[in-house]
């Protein structure tokens, strides 16, 4: 393959530096440019390029950043580097509907580097409020209004003259002077003070003490105020506005996919370059091997490596379908396919963002600890990293609120479909599989050795069989609770934790497990890098299966000791095809060295060195604390305070 | 029961404040101040009163902590704290091996308070040093010696004049100057930077350079060398050498298992109230009600509760045990059972450590999830827990690495009993069960209904069938692969992830379980305490006992779809029956609200009023950022930095 250059004669992908690292990129079974360009395509890795260079070259993007600022210096750099990213005006907004993997890759560079800083620029860009639950009377946690904001969008509950209520309508506020950035009178405006991450980012409350706001200040796409005061609305009923709402809803959650896509990539980056180059123990007192050597560290690791490729390749594609959906409501479509998307799309965001979250959540926990000391060092970044990715979890729903949305959604497609009901299908199909139901409740493991699991087909049949397994668990004990006497609420709360929960993630598994499949599986997937593809995508699904296992045994899909080692067995023997790629699939996600910012995954594998030189600069190391005095002149007179016990 | 006093006329357990919480307190179906009773003994009552009232009335000790905290001005608070505490000399040192109970009280209050603190506390009062890798040539990771310590006691390989080794050997080097602070000639001593937790103890690292360190600064405990330049040691064998340094290295382990517990009851105490007190969502619009109510919130979070109960009486126990190893050490016991005393609390601490450590961390995190936005303000502490709980994952040996130790006993006990041979026992009795290890596999599960698994005697069972089933795998795994001619060493690593990793984590879970169980069934327990106690006993047991489903299953034990559903109804029952015991639970466990230090987390339950005073009392909360004008000044000119893509 010729080397990409950019117009400079620059490569667009350079090789690694020279290094200890090079003796595992050599093991690869694989050409790691190749996959770059298939994963990424020419366009993006250009874009990427360029962003990643104009930050690296630029001072004010300068380390440090993180937690090892204080919250007020952070804050401040945070906001120049966002003004500057303005600047630099990579993707214009009005180019961003038009180039929607170029959007892509400029939250992920900007994320890469710094989450407090791409989550301040896409506020701004989108006009756009983190809605948060009201701190009883106030708004609270809203992005960029805790130092910076002069203008907030509020939901209230709009009344015309003679009281009557119309519902909740979007206002804008003024709540500080541009000029002064002073509040405006009969607003209280601050910061809500500092979080577990993403503290480049002044989150703040606002409280509204009779303030007055123009008609014309009623944000009115759905619903207007005439100026004699009467109500007008285009949207015939409450519902399509609900479900015109739920698509600004899915917008949000979509890009946390993203977001702990990211977090996961950089994480796994750091924890597998510092595996292939730190060595502990050996068959002998002599040799040491390289920690990822160990079935131990590779079971920790690879999983998550395999899930960082399978959960980016899902959410590039429900980018792409948000994308369609967005089409669709700014083209005004009224259709049926417009609605049953929307719900589609609804009920994958809902549980794509509590998987994507909770595995990046505990990804990142595992890289940590695998790291181990070094892991807990902050300049290594894994903490950052955690902390910045915490909150995916929470905001634009709780995941484990937000996973209802998707069994209530595959409910709902059961009952509708009812004895000798209609076809069940969808437009992105993800739940067509379910008109099979009753056949695939019939199946049963086949798989008698290890090497039966090596694709990605076998879990995937498996998965099949569970989501109608506890599809039908889940509408069973919902039918009986019911029928006992309890109230709608009381019978779904009753039906989450072992039924509802398990049922919307296991189908998000599956429809992740299903896109990677096919996309691995595809004839225009360069021969050299079939097999490494389609391990990674089996070592994902077949991991992502075995925390099911216990239902598998139970309903009866597996039976007889065997099933349950084999399964074991295929995970283990991935792990061991992987370990010799898993550098080279690390420097396919991995951003340069400047963004990725941890001395211990740096790509030349200079582990003590890297480290050395990281601890050297930091501040004030070698020098006496401040208060050395204190500790020199006035020693503690034992038990001069002690109390009586 | 008469109400304790100090001789003050205080209560020693005063009742909550009146406040929304008093409600959920109204419902428990037990005494909560008995239960304090039963749990710690009126002696501890007192001396953690005292020390909580000696700090809460010191303004030393006034807020802020943590990591709300500039790492410069958190290490020097926590030098100023750790001088104080000494002069609060609470527990005099000569008096700490004859007040077990006390020790214990004292690292709990100081780590309740901030680990940073109870930390350099302890590592003063032992001279203790955290032994951590070598970082190529130099130490690091050293407590206490990134800023403050004088003198280190550095482990080297010992030569004599000849050029004889007689390995590894401890010497006491003097690194600063007392009265300086500054460093002696030949030595490089700095602090390691930022760390993810425990900021206020400055760890260190230092390099030297031809370093002459006088004959008598060789500690000479096990080896000593005489003027002439002669080696001599009392230790007979290198096997013994080792045997009394696993004494030690428990020691830590232990210790940190505590740490870990007083983690996860302080994570589940603010997780908890605000749960009994945040209300979302409702049968109707108008009617919200807490969210413990809420089944997944209970399954959530009570399973933790029961878990810091259980992990605090192992603790206890273990600590106790520990106790008894160091008397035998002290007075030169060189029986075999103090031999075997020494290999089973190493067993216990090698697997304590990972269990108690892992689930403090997936406690907190789970904790911080249930509290949802609430839960990411660092204010809160759940945050500034994790951090601190994360090091226990690490230190005094990786959890993954540390639960070899623990299966190699199991193995190494059924080797030695091998066909015929000697009984299995052990001095703690944790092991004497693998005696009926035939029997015991035959055992089948029985209970047919939810009823018959609500005392932990069921989940006992199963867990002894359980450890029985997974140390026969590992023996049998273990053998093929030898056989099949790979090294010892591969043989093992072969053998971790599904294997041996398993057998350790249930052998310390079942151990947990049993000592609980007793505790909680014995007849000394006050009547109205028996029902609470031994649902949290039946709750911790099958809960934790619910993530080895699959291996239950695919061993034999549990057999058809029943099993495995009244498993989890049992889980789901026991959370409804503890719900409403959860707020009076936690008052048990709970420090006074001063050392508690989370406005969510308050014992009155005001939940906003507290969070509004907190957020209004930080920092700058209202100003303008001291950039302001760089806002309001200089508006970016979009796209003047653009570059060529």
């Amino acid at each position: 393959m010729a080397p990409l250059r950019e117009s400079s004669g620059d490569p667009v992908l350079p090789d690694p530096p020279q290094g200890p690292l090079h003796v595992a990129r050599a093991r690869a079974s694989f050409p790691w440019k190749e996959l770059a360009l298939f994963w990424e395509g020419e366009d993006t890795l250009r874009f990427k390029k360029a962003i990643f260079s104009a930050l690296e070259n630029d001072p004010l993007f300068a380390h440090p950043r993180g937690s090892r600022l204080s919250v007020e210096k952070y804050q401040e750099l945070n906001f120049l580097r966002c003004k500057r990213v303005f600047e630099y005006d990579f993707l214009p907004v009005g180019d961003m509907l038009d180039s929607l993997p170029r959007v892509l890759a400029l939250i992920e560079c900007l994320g890469m580097y710094d989450w407090s800083l791409a989550v301040k620029f896409f506020l701004h860009v989108l006009e756009f409020i983190i809605h948060s639950p009201d701190f009883e009377a106030a708004k609270f946690w809203v992005g960029n209004m805790g130092k910076t904001a002069t203008h907030a969008v509020v939901f209230a509950q709009l009344y015309t003259p003679g009281g009557q209520c119309h519902g909740l309508h979007p206002f804008l506020v003024q709540i500080r002077d541009p000029k002064t950035l002073l509040p405006m009178p009969g607003v209280m405006v601050g910061d809500i003070g500092k979080k577990l991450g993403q503290n480049g980012l002044d989150n703040g409350f606002a409280m509204f003490h009779k303030v007055r706001i123009p008609r014309q200040d009623l944000l009115n796409r759905s619903g207007d105020v005439t100026p004699e005061g009467a109500y007008v609305t285009h949207v015939k009923d409450v519902g399509q506005r609900f479900s015109e709402s739920l698509g600004s809803l899915s917008s949000g959650r979509v890009a946390i996919v993203g977001m702990s896509v990211v977090n996961l990539k950089l994480a796994v980056s750091i924890a597998l370059r510092f595996s292939a180059t730190r060595r502990q123990f050996g068959p002998t007192d002599k040799e040491e091997v390289p920690v990822l050597q160990y079935p131990m560290q590779q079971w920790r690791l690879l999983p998550y490596l395999a899930a960082a490729y399978a959960l980016d390749h899902f959410f590039k594609s429900l980018f792409l379908d948000l994308g369609e959906l967005q089409q669709g409501l700014l083209g005004k479509d009224r259709s049926v396919r417009q609605a049953e998307l929307g719900r589609e799309i609804h009920a994958l965001s809902s549980a794509g963002k509590p998987l994507a979250s909770w595995t990046a959540q505990r990804g990142i926990q595992e890289c940590r600890e695998a790291c181990g000391g070094h892991g807990y060092l902050a300049m290594n970044r894994l903490g950052d990293l955690r902390d910045d990715n915490d909150p995916n979890c929470t905001y634009e729903g709780d995941n484990s609120v937000l996973l209802q949305q998707t069994s209530r959604y595959l409910l709902g497609l059961l009952a509708r479909r009812g004895p000798g009901g209609a076809r069940i299908e969808s437009p992105l199909k993800t739940v067509d599989f379910l008109d099979g139901y009753a056949d695939i409740l019939g199946r049963r493991f086949e798989g008698s050795s290890p090497e039966d699991l090596l694709d990605s087909s076998v879990p995937l049949a498996a998965y099949e069989w569970l989501v109608c397994y506890l599809l039908r668990e889940s509408h069973q004990k919902l039918s009986r609770e019911k029928r006992s006497g309890k109230s709608d609420f009381e019978a779904i709360n009753d039906c989450q934790v072992y039924h509802c929960r398990p049922l919307a993630l296991a189908f998000l598994e599956l429809t992740v497990v299903r896109r990677f499949h096919e996309h691995t599986h595809q004839p225009r997937v360069p021969p050299p890098l079939r097999a490494v593809l389609r391990r990674l995508s089996a070592l994902y699904a077949l991991w992502s299966l075995s925390q099911h296992t216990a239902l598998l045994y139970r309903g009866g899909y597996f039976s007889g000791e065997r099933a349950g080692k084999v399964l074991e067995s295929a995970i283990l023997a991935l792990c061991a095809q992987l370990k010799d790629d898993a550098v080279a699939l690390v420097d396919v996600i991995a951003p340069p060295d400047f963004i990725l910012d941890s001395p211990i995954g740096r790509a030349d594998g200079e582990l003590y060195k890297n480290l050395w030189t990281a601890v050297l600069q930091e501040n004030k190391v070698l020098e006496r604390a401040s208060w050395w005095a204190e500790f020199a002149v006035n020693k503690p007179v034992i038990g001069s305070l002690k109390p009586k016990l």
